[in-house]
């Protein structure tokens, strides 16, 4: 059995990156204190909002290995290690294993369509075996608009079943609140479910998550700490009210792009503004217009 | 402008393996030689067929070392290298490129969804600015269904634009014979376009196409080669016809697997059914019910 290790609001937090796609170590240690002195229990590091997979294995080391240089505490890290090659997924987790990481956030290989249950099974599987470290804790990453794999209770089921002391958690990034209601009542006091937006964060705590995991966190972190500290506070819903308006907004946007632009204004570094590829940054005026929206 | 390098028939490899995943670059030459020797003019090796994805990208050079060690041509080989991360794309092609291989079918980045055409031109961009080799041959990698990233006309219009002399062609696996015929009547007289399928081998090759690249010759390429040889002749619909039966017959299950299990019993080497999660491979029932459709 997994104790809960991961509670409140995490933060995926963006990778801040030079015009060649380098990443700005200096920027994202920096922007993870920020976060964790806004409230913030945990960062997600090198996950979607992160652009992980647009990153090398050697470069998602070398962010990892600059963050913990930089004074971030592997403790409270939880490290996207999941891509489309088991072996690339092993190799990232055993090397945040080695940095003192307990937590990875995993996502399904996320080539194929259409796989089986037991296929996502046996893909979990194959990584948790070949890693082989009974610290490791692993949260299912279920993001299904991006992967074209759901990882549906059974999948849970079946792998709680045989890793229960390995399979600590899952991120439900579907946006679906019934689904997660459902994880809640079925995995809720075993594991940490985790929303994958502060949109619905209420919702699922009043159904038994422990927390959520956001990218807006990037943007709104104070806000979004304060409405999961006054969870049960008669007010509550106004804050939350208030934290979905923010959100909505970003939702206008590509949502990457929007929060490093949102960031460069904040800290006037320009940097802050660069994405990878596919990714483009977000043009001047749509910039501005989401600006304007966000601070009234 | 380029010439048209690729024509007729190009098979798709399967990508034999152990039970850990390891693969077999023994059975891999000696199946690469029985496709050519069936009539393939060339070997897609590290498609999606080939399962690139699920093997890493050291993985992936040793791969194409073992095919050209065992006395496959480098000229013979269109080799896949595209990944989500740039960086990846950038050092297979590079290698792909050191080895003597021309021609490299690139997938877009395909873990983001609703991406900008821009954002996917970059991506192309960045990859070919960064190997920047003129012998350099790119064949766009079409296959929406599974990258959730649609390469439509404008996207090739703008690369033929910026690299006249090094995109080559588009391998069109959408499945919509509109598409690949708009493609024909747009850039078929520039570059290859080619099907992704033989089911429309002989609709595409009238609207311009220059042949195709097919997972089903795995298993049968001599007819599918016959088809293209005899083209032009008066049965060439009825031939037609009758490889798009087979075709069907695999199409009603996993295509990898289904491949995998009908080159197991051709071959007598039960390696061959092995696949890498996420894919399992064709259970027994299901393997026997296939091998009698394809073999009546």
């Amino acid at each position: 059995m997994s104790e809960h290790l991961t509670r409140g609001v995490n933060c995926a937090t963006l990778t801040p990156m030079d015009e060649r796609g380098a990443a700005c170590i200096d920027l994202l240690v920096v922007h993870c204190r920020w976060l964790i002195d806004a409230g913030c229990e945990g960062i997600v590091l090198l996950g979607t909002t992160g652009e992980a997979n647009s990153f090398t294995v050697a470069e998602r080391k070398a962010i990892l290995d600059g963050t913990i240089e930089g004074g971030i505490p592997p403790q409270q890290l939880i490290v996207g290690t999941g891509c489309t090659a088991i072996g690339d997924t092993v190799e990232l987790t055993k090397h945040a294993r080695s940095r003192g990481v307990t937590r990875c956030l995993i996502l399904p290989p996320f080539y194929y369509k259409n796989v089986s249950d037991a296929g996502v099974v046996a893909a979990y599987a194959r990584a948790i075996d070949a890693v082989a470290d009974p610290a490791l804790r692993v949260y299912l990453y279920q993001i299904p608009q991006l992967t074209g794999v759901s990882l549906g209770p059974a999948v849970v089921a079946a792998l709680r079943r045989a890793y229960p002391g390995t399979v600590a958690g899952i991120k439900d990034s579907s946006g679906d609140v019934a689904a997660i209601t459902e994880l809640c009542a079925r995995f809720g006091a075993e594991i940490d479910v985790l929303a994958g937006s502060e949109r619905y964060l209420l919702a699922a705590l009043r159904a038994g998550a422990s927390g959520c995991v956001t990218a807006t966190a990037n943007a709104n972190a104070a806000q979004i700490c304060t409405l999961y500290r006054k969870r049960d506070d008669a007010d509550a819903d106004a804050l939350q009210a208030a934290v979905s308006v923010v959100r909505a907004a970003f939702e206008g946007y590509p949502m990457i792009a929007a929060l490093k632009a949102f960031t460069a204004r904040r800290t006037g570094d320009e940097r802050w503004r660069n994405v990878l590829p596919p990714l483009v940054p977000l043009d001047g005026a749509k910039a501005a217009e989401l600006l304007a929206s966000v601070s009234q």
